[in-house]
């Protein structure tokens, strides 16, 4: 399976712009589609996969983490900063970027931008859950929080589950505004509400993507009805919860990674034993889903390396035969791999 | 500190060839100097320093790394891969990069192979443990093992210590004909032997890398002589060693980060509490390195984070105002941060 050295040498990389391209190449929604598809093929091996905790270093006004995943043949890994207090200062909370690598050789074969990327597979992710766990006539979404994060998330939606109609909700009516004017060519009905209240009546599917760093309570419990399948993907770190600990408690939670979402999801507010179902068992048959119509539903996303590494698996393979990367010499390549300094020695 | 964001969105790139130019255009000996001088720089305020343990991904073939540090203003991580069976396939046994982020923002500011600037951070840090722990007047090296790493820590010894002579020893003379060739116009003494105990003749410094994944015993107790000073480089795994037990016993044993010198080191052969000391206690003077003429010191190298940090912080320094490097747009810039989706889509 190794390639030869001189193939190896040279590493493709996409950058912000190539990724754009790439995304437009293919469509959005088929994009969304086809990065839904290749989690759901990743979580139906997920015991295949080395699982590690994220890597994290922590400052006063953010963090740092490397999330790493193998599932044996290819190895990848995430970097992703995470700081609130960015965008004040015009610059992105989240930047991410990851690298896909040979398990074999060790050698890397694909650098790719991840800030786009990662909103991409997120929103993938939160359809793949609401396609194994909403009720199948959920048509209508409310959207909570109408950030960076938003678009994205209605396009997976519309393109998975043929989502139709978005309640769109943003304590900033600027938010709403900007979401709704960069939706108006997705062929979705979009209704702009006054209040959460408003935004969730008849929303067969509610998902909250708020980004403040505290215990908010975006719902409330009363607020909630039966049969609702939520996604809440804005906690997503020690201290930042979106959901009353109530509509945690009345509904099924499903998680991707347990020991991951016990410290940064929605049920970082339960008992440390809350039971939880990951959503890989759902996938492959070995737990069971939604149980009735009239269950709440709550997919606590938090996102997991595994979901990167399909992703970028996904950009390695779309790449190729594309213009939209570029050829770097990462790899130091001599002609004898024991005179790496043969090599330092005739360029100069 | 944080600059705008139309300059953070692009990220300096350093390839293997604009590596081998940078240190062309500094002089290779200079280049070891000053990344002596920026290692010592580092551990002289090694408390500072946020120090994990590398995390690992193993496979039956080798092991990906991920070896991330801070100093609470800069972050840096490298990648690097350990594949002992690579070279029969032309392939390198260990390739790198690494990255350095500014940590008030989560922004990368720098991306470089690190290949070529392992072989020379390594270099380097031999040399400076050699300086703190050395004979003064030692300027005979015996170089055992003349693979890969070798021609980088005889440069670095005269460089950093006036290291004059090499006596060259490996268990294939091809490797020392190699080594020797690459160091003809080196300005060095050099002298090829046929044994081990001929190579360490005279020797006041000894310098171990050898690179097979066994127990071994390059040296042996009746070998080594007393006030010699021992890096022994080549140890850097569990299960891998270069010398026998009685000479770590005998000596003075000098760690980088003791927590994984003692999984990865000469020391993973003693007691789990076998006495140390951490390099950096040398060099702030909290702690004595040589205490006599005749003391055997042992520099038991592995490699830290920490070093790759200096390696980073150096050529991010140093490629200012040079064509060494190229810009790449790593960072996703919407005009607002929080119309991502708006950008990916005017993309279009």
């Amino acid at each position: 399976m190794s390639l030869k050295a001189s193939e190896l040498a040279m590493v493709p990389f996409v950058s912000v712009d190539n990724m754009m391209r790439l995304v437009h190449h293919i469509g959005m929604e088929q994009f969304m589609a086809d990065l839904a598809h290749e989690i759901e093929v990743d979580f139906a091996r997920w015991e295949l996969f080395d699982k590690t905790p994220r890597v994290g270093s922590h400052s006063d006004v953010g963090v740092i983490e490397l999330m790493p995943t193998s599932d044996g043949t290819l190895y990848g890994f995430k970097y992703v900063n995470g700081h609130p207090k960015n965008t004040k200062e015009g610059l992105q909370t989240v930047t991410a970027f990851g690298v896909l690598s040979e398990v074999d050789t060790g050698y890397p074969i694909l650098f790719s931008e991840m800030t786009v990327l990662t909103a991409l597979r997120t929103a993938a992710m939160s359809a793949v859950a609401t396609r194994h766990l909403a009720n199948p006539d959920a048509k209508v979404m409310a959207m909570i929080g109408n950030g960076a994060q938003s678009e994205f998330q209605c396009i997976a939606q519309k393109a998975v589950n043929g989502v139709d109609t978005i309640r769109l909700y943003d304590i900033d009516p600027a938010a709403t505004e900007k979401c709704a004017k960069n939706l108006d060519a997705a062929g979705l009905t979009l209704i702009p509400c006054a209040t959460p209240e408003d935004a969730i009546e008849g929303a067969g599917i509610i998902t909250t993507a708020t980004a403040d760093k505290d215990m908010q309570t975006i719902l409330t419990d009363n607020m909630v009805g039966s049969g609702v399948h939520i996604n809440a993907i804005g906690g997503d770190c020690p201290g930042k919860t979106e959901l009353h600990r109530d509509i945690v408690a009345r509904s099924a939670v499903f998680t991707e990674y347990t020991p991951q979402t016990r410290i940064e999801g929605e049920i970082q507010q339960m008992a440390p034993d809350h039971p939880v179902t990951e959503l890989w068992e759902v996938i492959t048959g070995a737990a069971q889903g939604r149980t009735n119509g009239a269950a709440i539903t709550l997919f606590d996303g938090v996102g997991f390396a595994i979901e990167d590494f399909s992703a970028l698996r996904y950009v390695h393979e779309k790449i190729k035969d594309t213009p939209f990367y570029i050829d770097f010499d990462l790899i130091a390549d001599p002609d004898d791999p024991r005179d790496l300094f043969g090599m330092v020695k005739r360029a100069g």
